[in-house]
């Protein structure tokens, strides 16, 4: 594995679009009591069901600690594969490594990682073995990578549509606790030449009370060039309203870099989804302090879900929203088979199954 | 990776010899200081050096644990490939799998391992990691594996001329600290099943003062089916003498599987080996116990080479019978570029080259 000093632009690499074909995904097996309840326990069934649905079509590594790996190989389906890796919790979209092709090879681009805000808004410490996992990675696969360490940005904050386009949130990735020495516009210019974009589409927000200072793959996706899918409400009294419409006042002046119009499906978000006294009972705390409080609204979007190359992966949430949610991922993508797999116990770790999965780009 | 409970012999899939052609070799990066001296920062230098010399003409992984991982890969050259595995020390002869192959697709087999006799004479304790090394290496490279974990063996205690027959030591395989409930002839008989060989050449003992029970890989290895090297001394007043003239009288009087004659080349010992005070020094104790005497004998052989597809990668002990041994070796592999290592701080941990490494048969 080596480290390349120039940049994907410069050499005709690309972050291809989720929906492009895949080699694999990459996933980590949920372990830290202060974000899993109750030890994990049920997280670890909603990734195995997560892993599995993503395997019926593309290879699955599922990276596990050392104390967690006979039980993740117990777990998981002998057709995915399980690796050693220690991490400080189970984010591979925001921390393995960004993948970028020149339409046959493909490498890898280490963002640096600090929990979402380091010392100023983080959300936890430390966060020393994540930061290395995309590392770790590239390795494993025997890619070579671009090391952009010095530059906080998570996997999740950004989509593309693989023909010039990027769609992110001001309020992650202007946030104080990311690269608050860097103007918006240095911050784009890594953006377009890390992931060779022309352009960058900036919502403001994401989704309310993302405490990833709202990452856009929890409100907007693409669903092909030019049409993306919207986390939406339609009651004007919940916060999440103002947030959602904003995004769509931008995504309906926008065009994308080959300038087109954008087509915006609104996909409706569940009813608010708080997190129990019960639920909260089976968390640990983190230097002593509760990681969530009982009625805390959490982040429930059905936009998290993960493209594999035959399925879409989308979570449920028990909610009447389930099912038409289903039913306009299945318009959106008549070609693949709309696997739901019920979340709860992933959403109350802090994210969705977008979150949780990293897509490794098809390679010859 | 799935566990197949049939057997190598059943499915038509063998040992191959280790000079056939290899898809790569696993190594395993050095860390505990009772093993290693001074923190085991001598070691890692040779061990790198081994690394790099077989990485020449074949994939190299070296697993290397959490801690020790950006020190691996800050050391070890780009094209060799560093994952994560955590251990108990860094003998992959004798815990990564014994892969067997059917001539296209190769499969792994994991032994039993309890650091060379468990709580009868075993080196150390615990070994838990050492022994899930096996399984967590198939899953590495997605191959599957046959369990034979209730049954002790160490890949030092074997070599295989791929052509059905093992040659093996009484004193290691007959040990009661590994399986001292069967008899030699179901020993045997686990071996032609999983090895899938027809006949076993017993040798009775190693080299003097082998803390493995003697392991064969450290005395006698195959150059070519019905050919081998034998470490020998010609002072009759070594107690090394009668362990080699006893191997020499066996194999003067054996055949191979074939009903083959042995050719054997007496590869000459260095003068014994012994540590030092200082080495001592840097050694940390175990169990509150040091775990070398200063002036102790250790196993020092030539025999301990490993054959990549383009080298035969050699120990040296800064001995007159160096250039000797070389000299031999180039001749038994004139297609193979003979590599000398020095390998005084690999010995001192107890094994050499031929035990720090496993090969991978060329698969397709």
């Amino acid at each position: 594995m080596k480290i390349i000093s120039s940049t994907p632009k410069a050499d005709g690499f690309y972050m291809p679009a989720e929906f492009a074909p895949h080699y694999g995904c990459i996933m980590i097996f949920p372990e830290r009591p202060d974000s899993w309840q109750f030890g994990g326990y049920a997280a670890r069934k909603a990734f195995v069901q997560v892993a599995e649905a993503v395997s019926r079509s593309e290879r699955v590594t599922v990276c596990a600690s050392q104390k967690q790996y006979e039980n993740a190989r117990r777990m998981l389906p002998d057709n995915i594969r399980v690796v050693e890796m220690s991490s400080n919790d189970s984010w591979a979209r925001d921390y393995a490594p960004t993948f970028v092709t020149n339409g046959g090879e493909i490498r890898g681009v280490n963002w640096g990682f600090n929990a979402w805000g380091g010392l100023e808004d983080g959300l936890y410490f430390p966060w020393d073995l994540d930061n290395k996992m995309a590392r770790k990675l590239c390795d494993l696969y025997n890619k070579d990578m671009y090391d952009l360490g010095n530059f906080i940005l998570e996997g999740g904050s950004i989509h593309v549509d693989g023909e010039g386009t990027c769609i992110t949130t001001e309020a992650c990735l202007l946030s104080r606790g990311r690269n608050p020495m860097l103007t918006k516009a240095e911050i784009e210019n890594y953006l377009c030449e890390y992931l060779n974009v022309t352009k960058v589409i900036w919502l403001k927000n994401g989704i309310y009370g993302d405490e990833t200072n709202e990452h856009v793959d929890n409100i907007c996706a693409f669903v092909k060039p030019s049409e993306v899918v919207l986390a939406w409400t339609d009651d004007e009294n919940d916060p999440q309203y103002a947030l959602s419409k904003s995004c769509l006042d931008i995504l309906t002046r926008e065009t994308d870099a080959k300038g087109r119009e954008f087509t915006v499906h609104k996909l409706r978000c569940p009813k608010p989804v708080t997190i129990t006294d019960e639920e909260c009972s089976g968390l640990d705390t983190m230097n002593f302090q509760p990681t969530r409080t009982p009625g805390e609204r959490l982040a429930a979007s059905y936009v998290n879900f993960y493209i594999a190359n035959g399925a879409v992966v989308m979570p449920f949430f028990g909610d009447r929203a389930d099912e038409p949610a289903r039913e306009l991922l299945e318009t959106l993508f008549p070609e693949r088979e709309v696997i739901p797999v019920y979340a709860r116990d992933i959403l109350i770790g802090g994210g969705n199954i977008h979150c949780i999965t990293q897509q490794i780009p098809l390679f010859k």
